[in-house]
C-alpha cells in the first residue's frame, strides 16, 4: 500500500452486498439535527410535577434519621420518598443479564437505607409543582449522619484495616462464598498451563504495575425519567435508557411488582456508553408519582451524573510477562483489583476476559478483585475493564518489544491470537481479524510515515473486546407501497435504526430508505436486551433477518398462489419473485406488495433471536505525539484507529463509532479523571472541570475497517461500539515513552503526570 | 320461559369457554374513568400552532375568489391554506374499503375548490400561535360567491329540472356508466325471482312510502387532528379516527405521497359509530404544518362536527310487498333513494343489502338510488343504510301481520331467512340467527306482559346487519411473568382491547388479565382496516387467535426441546404444556414463560388475516310506548333488545352495544334529524338543539343475547356494534300504530308528526 492509495477513512471489504456496506441516510436524522427528536427531557403530561434528589454530603456515613416532616409541609410539595417506601427486599437476587446481583445492593444505591457509601448518593426526594419548589423542599429535609472514615481505592480498600463499607459483604472466592468479610466482593482466577513453567522457559521477564483513575461515560445528556403510577397499578415510564427491558425488569424487582405491571418508552438518547443501563431514579418517580398520583419527571444535573451515577473503575494493576528472545510469549500473569464503587461490581470481570486476549500464550494466570469504595457504584463503559487492562498489558508488551529491539508490531504478530487459540479464561476463539488488524496497521502509511521534529514519538497498542448476544426481537410488516415498518426494541444510540433496517433491506432486495424502523417500548415488542455489548447491529439485525425471512417467505407463498403454481415453484431474488421454471412470469416486491390487500391476508413477520454466534472485534491504533517537556502537555498529531468489523453493515457509523471510541479512550487516556479530594468529595463535578477532549484537542481520527466475516453472522457482522476504546490509553503512553523515554505508569497522563514523569527520569542515577 | 326466570340481561349461551364468555374489567377502564386516556385534543408538542377552518356560509354557491392577503398578513398567522394547496388529482380513483371513489370529490370535501355544495363545507384554513388568533384571521379572508339555488332532498334533486351540484356528474346505472348527467350518481337494482308474477299470486299487497331526515351519529368527541410535516417530508398524524391505515391512506392520496411517508397515531376516540371513518381535518393541518413548519391542531367545534362532517343519509323509501293468506310472503319491491350528500356516496348500497335480507321471499326486485343533495356529504352511521330501509320494511309487514289477523312474530317466523336462504343481491346466507332471534322474543315474558291503560301500545321489529371481515394484524410477545403483551391496529371504541385480548387469553389458557393489548401507530402493526362493520372482535379477534397460536406453537417446541422429546409429543390444554405419553412432566404457561429467557430465543407471534367466515347478525326489538293524544310525546315504557352475538365474547359489552345501539335507534325514531332551512341552513347545530334521548328519556334497555355460532370463528363470534339500531325505529313505529291506530310514515315521530298523524286520522272521512 503506497501514500499515494491512503484515504483517511478506508474500508479492506470482503464481500459486497446490494444494501450492506453502503451508506444510506440514517431514518432519524433529520428528527436529530431539527429539533424534532423527543428525549427524555422533552416528555410533558398534564398534571406533571418534578422531582428532585436530595444527596449525601458525606462519602461514608452511617444515617441515623431523616425527618422529612418539613418537607412535606412544604404547601408545594406533593410527595416525599425516603429508602422504607420501597418494600424490603430481603436476600432476593436479580438477574439483569449480568449474573445474579443482590437486588438489596440495587435498592440501596436507588435510596440509601442506613449507610450512604458515597458522596451523592441519593438519601431521598421529592416532588412539586414545579423544580424549584422541589428544590426548596430538599433544603428541609434533615437528615442525621454518623461520620465514618472514606476508602477511595482498590489498594486501599484491600488493606486489612481499612473501614468496611458493608460490614456483612463476605468475599466470594474462586466462585465460592468464604466467611472472610471484607471490602474485596469477589476474587477470581483464571488459569491456563503453568505459570511458574512459562516464566522459567522466559528469556526475559517484564512486571509493571499500574493505576487508572475512575473516569466518566460522559454522555450529553442527564439521566432523566417521567413515571406514571396509574390508578390500576400500573406503571409507565418514559426514559433515556440503553435497555428499556432491564429497567422495566430492575424497577419490578425493586417495587415488587410483576414486570407486565411495568411499561417502560425509551425516549431518544443522548448517549450512554454503558452508564444509562442501570437504574437510579426511575423506581424514585414511580413512588412518587403513587405517592402524588400524579405524573413525576425527574432530571439530572451534571453534578449529579457525575456524582449520583455509575462512572467506570478506576483501578491496580499488576502485569507479568515472559518472553524468549525471539519475541515468543511464554508466560503472562495479570493482577487486576478494580474499584467497583459503593456496591459489588462487576466490570473487574470482563478486564479478566480481555486482558490478554490478543495473544496466544500457553501459561497464563490472571487474579482479579472486585473492590468496594466510597465511590459512585461503578457502571459499564464501552468494553467495560477492557481498556483499564489493555492499558497495562499493552506497555509491557511495547516495553517488551522495545527490550528485544523488535518490530512492536510483529512482536505482536508473532504472538497474535487466531482461530482455535484457547483464552484462559476458557473459551477457544472462532474466526477472528486480530493478525488482520495488525497487518493492516503494519501496512498502512501512517506506520512508516516519518515523525520529523523533536519530542514526538509514535505508539501502537491493539485491543479487545469480546462483544454480546443476547436477545432480541423484531417485527416487520408490509405497506401496499413496497416499503416496509420494521419494530425493534433497541434503543438507537450509533445509529442502529439505520443498520438494523439495512439488514432486513438486504433480505428483501429493498434499498433501506424503504424500511420505517420504530423503536416503541415495552409492551409493543418481544424481549430484547440492552443496546450495549455492541451487539445491535449483530443481534437485532439478525432478529430483522430473520423476521425478513419470516416476511419473504410468506411472499413467495402469495407470488405461488397469484401464479397458481406451488410455492416451491417461486423463487426470490434481489427483490424480484420469478417462477423457477423460467417462464416470463416476475413481480417485483413492490408490485406483489401492492397485491397483498386484494389476494388474502396482511403479510407481517417475527422474530425473535438470542444468537450464540458472536464475533469478538480486535482493533489497533497508531498514535504521533508532541510532548511539551516544558509543560507535560501532549499534542496527538495524528491518529488511526484500525477495527475489524467483520462487516461494515453502515461503514459511516462503523467509522463513528471508531472515531468516537478513539476519543473517549483518548480523555480517558490524556485528561479524564474523578479528582477527589480526602475526604471522598468530587472537585472537579463539571464539565468545564472534567475535562473531555474537544474538536480542538484532537486531530482528524483516520479509520482502516478491516471486515473478517463472523461465521455467525449471515453478513458477517461483528458489532464494533467497544473495541476501538481500548487501545488509545496504551498507544499514548507508547507514543509518549517514544517521544520523551519515560515509562507512563498511571492515567491520566495529564501534563502533571506527564512531567512527574520527565522529573523522574531526569532525577534518576541511572 | 316463565316471568320468574326473567332477567333484565339475558345470555342464551350454547357453548362454554375459559375465558370467552366472561366478563373481566376492560384493560383501558382506569384510564378512561380517571382522565388519564389521551384523547386527539389533549395532544400537544413544542411549538404547536392552532389551526381553524373558514366553511361556507351557503349551502350552493360557486365560488369566484379567495383573497387570503389579509389573514397571511396576520401577526400571528403562521401558514394559510386553500384547495389550490393540494395537488390536482385530475380522475385518479382511490379505494379506501367500499369500493373505488373519485380521488377529487374527497379532495373537494376536504377543502372546496370550485364549489361549495353545502354550509359547512371547508373553503379555507389558518394556523396561528393561538386559537383565538387563528379564528380572527379567518374573519379576514375574503370569499366570493355566486349564490346558486340549493337542493336539499333526494325527491327534490332528482327532478328533471333540479340544480344540479356537478355539471359533469354521469350517472351509473346497473353498474355501467351513462351519459346522463344528474344528480343520481347511481342506479343499482337487485332482482331475483319474477316480481309481476310473485305480486300475481299474492292475495295481499301492502304499499307504502316513507321519509327519514339526515340524523348524525352524535358522538361526544368532536374530530380533531394534530399533524406534524417533518423536514424529511414524512407526515406524522395524531387523530381521532375508527381508521388509522385509513387516515393515512387517503390523506397520502390527497397529498400524493406514498403510504409509508404517513403515519398515523389513533389517540383514544369518544365514539364514532361510522362517522369518524372519512378524512376531513387531517390532511389541512397537514398542510398547514408543511407551511408553517410547526406541528398544526385542529379541533372541530360542534357546530362544525354537525355542519361539516358526515352524517347519515335521509331517505326516501317506497315498499310493496305481497303475500298469501296464511302468510307466505310472494313478492317484495323496493325503491330506495338515499341522500348522498354532497359527494356521491354509497350508503343506499348496504340499504338494498338488507332492506329484505330478513325474509326469505321468492320474488324480490331492490332499486337503489345514490343522490347528491345540498347537505354534507353523508358517512357511515352504525349498520349505515339498513335503519332507514327496515323502518320501512318492517313497518309494512307489521301492517301486513295486523290486515292478515296473524301475530307479527309469526308472520316473520314463517317466512325468517335461515341457512341456504339467498339474498336479492346475491349471497346465500350461511348458519344465521334469525328465527332464533325471533323465537326468543316470542318466549320473552315482555312479549306476553300486559299492556294496561289507554293510549299504549307494543311493537315489534327485526333487523339485520351483514357484518364485515377485512384485514387485521395482531403481533404477540411472552413476559417472564406469565404474561403477554399484544398489539393491535384496531382504535378501541366499544371495549375491544378486551374482547380481542380475551381471544388470545382463551388460546394460550390465560386470564384475560395477562394480556397486555396496545393500539400503537400504522408504523408498528401490519395493516388493519377499520374499527366499523362491526368487525373487530371478529376479524382483529381472529389475528389474535392466530398470533396466539402461532405463540403456543413455539412454545410447545420449546417445552419439547426443554424435556428433550419430539416436538409431536408435547400437548398444551389449558395453559399447561404437558407430555403426551403420560409421565408427570407439566408446565404451566407461566412456568415455561419465565424459562424462555434462559432456554432460547424470546418468543413473538405474528398473524395477518383477512377472514372469509363472517357471520351476519339478526336483531329484535318489543318496545312498549305510551302515546300522549294531547301532545304526541311518546314515552318509552319497556323496551327488550334481542341480537345473535354468534358467541358474546365480553357479555357486558355485547349488552353496551345493544343498548347503545338501541338508544341511538330511539333518538333517530322519536327525536333526530337535521332541521334545515329554505336555505339549506341546519337550524339545530348544537347538541341543545340537535335532541339526543338522555338517559331522562330512557327506560333501562333490557337485553337478551342468543348465541348461534358463527362457523367462520373458532369461538363463533359474529361482531354486534350494528344490528341493534336497525329496528327501533320500526319496533316504535309499530308500537306507536298500536296505542294510537296511526301509521307512521316519515322519521323523526316527534311530538309534530305524531299529533300531525292523529289529525290526518281523525279527520279522515271513512
Amino acid at each position: 500500500m503506497s501514500e499515494q492509495s491512503y484515504e483517511p477513512n478506508m474500508v479492506l471489504s470482503t464481500k459486497e452486498f446490494d444494501v450492506v456496506g453502503k451508506r444510506p441516510l440514517r431514518h432519524d436524522g433529520v428528527d436529530k439535527v431539527t429539533g424534532r427528536a423527543i428525549y427524555g427531557a422533552d416528555v410533558s403530561m398534564a398534571g406533571l410535577m418534578h422531582g428532585a434528589v436530595l444527596r449525601s454530603p458525606h462519602a461514608h456515613a452511617r444515617i441515623k434519621s431523616i425527618d422529612t416532616s418539613k418537607a412535606e409541609a412544604h404547601p408545594e410539595v406533593r410527595a416525599v420518598v425516603t429508602s422504607t417506601d420501597f418494600v424490603d427486599p430481603g436476600d432476593k437476587t436479580v438477574d439483569l443479564g449480568e449474573g445474579l446481583t443482590r437486588l438489596a445492593y440495587i435498592r440501596n444505591n436507588v435510596l440509601a437505607r442506613d449507610k450512604v457509601l458515597y458522596r451523592g448518593h441519593a438519601v431521598a426526594a421529592v416532588a412539586a409543582a414545579s423544580l424549584h419548589d422541589a428544590l426548596e423542599a430538599l433544603e428541609l429535609i434533615e437528615v442525621e449522619y454518623d461520620l465514618l472514615p472514606p476508602v477511595l481505592t482498590a489498594p486501599d480498600a484491600m488493606k486489612e484495616d481499612a473501614p468496611l463499607l458493608h460490614e456483612n459483604l463476605r468475599m466470594m472466592e474462586f466462585g465460592r462464598p468464604t466467611d472472610k468479610v471484607s471490602n474485596v466482593s469477589d476474587h477470581f482466577r483464571h488459569e491456563k498451563g503453568d505459570i511458574e513453567q512459562g516464566f522459567a522457559e522466559a528469556d526475559l521477564i517484564v512486571e509493571r504495575e499500574f493505576d487508572t483513575s475512575t473516569v466518566h461515560q460522559g454522555y450529553i445528556e442527564p439521566h432523566n425519567t417521567t413515571a406514571l403510577w396509574n390508578n390500576d397499578d400500573r406503571i409507565h415510564i418514559w426514559t433515556s435508557t440503553q435497555g428499556p427491558f432491564t429497567i422495566r425488569d430492575t424497577t419490578a424487582a425493586i417495587l415488587d411488582k410483576p414486570v407486565s405491571q411495568v411499561r417502560v418508552t425509551p425516549t431518544e438518547i443522548g448517549g450512554g456508553f454503558g452508564g444509562k443501563i442501570p437504574v437510579y431514579i426511575d423506581p424514585v418517580a414511580a413512588l412518587l408519582s403513587k405517592k402524588s398520583g400524579h405524573p413525576v419527571k425527574i432530571v439530572m444535573s451534571r453534578a449529579e451524573v457525575l456524582e449520583g451515577t455509575g462512572p467506570t473503575p478506576g483501578s491496580h494493576l499488576k502485569i507479568k510477562m515472559g518472553v524468549k528472545s525471539d519475541g515468543t510469549m511464554m508466560a503472562a500473569q495479570a493482577w487486576l483489583a478494580y474499584e467497583a464503587g459503593a456496591y459489588p461490581g462487576a466490570m473487574v470481570v470482563p478486564g479478566g476476559m480481555c486482558v490478554f486476549a490478543a495473544y496466544d500464550i500457553p501459561n497464563v494466570t490472571i487474579d482479579g478483585y472486585d473492590v468496594v469504595v466510597n465511590k459512585p457504584s461503578t457502571a459499564a463503559y464501552r468494553a467495560p475493564g477492557a481498556t483499564n487492562a489493555a492499558f497495562a498489558t499493552e506497555s509491557v508488551v511495547n516495553e517488551i518489544a522495545e527490550k528485544l529491539g523488535i518490530d512492536p508490531l510483529d512482536l505482536r504478530l508473532k504472538n497474535a491470537s487466531k482461530e482455535g487459540t484457547r483464552r484462559a479464561d476458557g473459551p477457544k476463539f472462532p474466526r477472528i481479524g486480530c493478525v488482520e488488524v495488525i497487518e493492516a496497521m503494519k501496512n498502512h502509511p501512517h506506520y512508516s510515515a516519518p515523525l520529523d521534529g523533536p519530542n514526538r514519538g509514535r505508539g501502537v497498542a491493539i485491543g479487545f473486546w469480546f462483544n454480546a448476544g443476547l436477545p432480541s426481537a423484531c417485527n416487520i410488516a408490509v405497506n401496499p407501497d413496497g416499503t416496509i415498518t420494521l419494530v425493534e426494541g433497541s434503543p438507537d444510540i450509533g445509529g442502529t435504526r439505520t443498520s438494523v433496517a439495512m439488514q432486513a433491506a438486504e433480505v428483501l432486495g429493498l434499498p433501506a430508505e424503504k424500511v420505517s424502523p420504530s423503536v416503541v417500548d415495552t409492551d409493543s415488542v418481544g424481549f430484547t436486551a440492552v443496546t450495549g455489548g455492541s451487539r445491535v447491529t449483530f443481534s437485532t439485525g439478525l432478529a430483522a433477518i430473520e423476521a425478513a425471512r419470516d416476511v419473504r417467505d410468506q411472499m413467495i407463498r402469495r407470488a405461488a398462489r397469484i401464479w397458481g403454481v406451488e410455492e416451491d415453484g417461486v423463487d426470490f431474488e434481489k427483490g424480484v419473485f420469478h417462477l423457477k421454471n423460467g417462464t416470463e412470469n416476475r413481480m417485483t416486491f413492490s408490485e406483489l406488495a401492492e397485491q397483498i390487500a386484494t389476494t388474502g391476508d396482511p403479510i407481517v413477520g417475527r422474530a425473535g433471536v438470542n444468537p450464540p454466534g458472536v464475533g469478538g472485534s480486535f482493533s489497533g491504533n497508531i498514535a504521533d505525539v508532541e510532548v511539551d517537556p516544558e509543560t507535560g502537555k501532549v499534542t496527538i498529531l495524528r491518529f488511526t484507529a484500525f477495527q475489524d468489523a467483520g462487516k461494515a453493515i453502515h461503514p459511516s457509523y462503523v467509522e463513528g463509532q471508531m472515531q468516537g471510541g478513539s476519543v473517549q479512550g483518548i480523555g480517558w487516556a490524556l485528561n479524564e479523571e474523578y479528582f477527589m479530594n480526602a475526604e471522598g468529595k468530587m472537585m472537579n463535578s463539571s464539565l468545564l472541570d472534567y475535562r473531555m477532549p474537544t474538536s480542538l484537542d484532537l486531530p482528524m481520527i483516520d479509520t482502516v475497517i478491516i471486515e473478517v466475516a463472523n461465521p455467525g453472522h449471515p453478513f458477517g457482522a461483528r458489532g464494533v461500539g467497544e473495541a476501538n476504546i481500548v487501545p488509545p490509553p496504551a498507544a499514548l503512553a507508547n507514543a509518549i515513552n517514544n517521544a520523551v523515554d519515560v515509562a507512563m505508569n498511571r492515567l491520566p497522563m495529564n501534563p502533571v503526570a506527564v512531567m512527574e514523569a520527565i522529573w523522574g527520569k531526569n532525577g534518576a542515577t541511572d
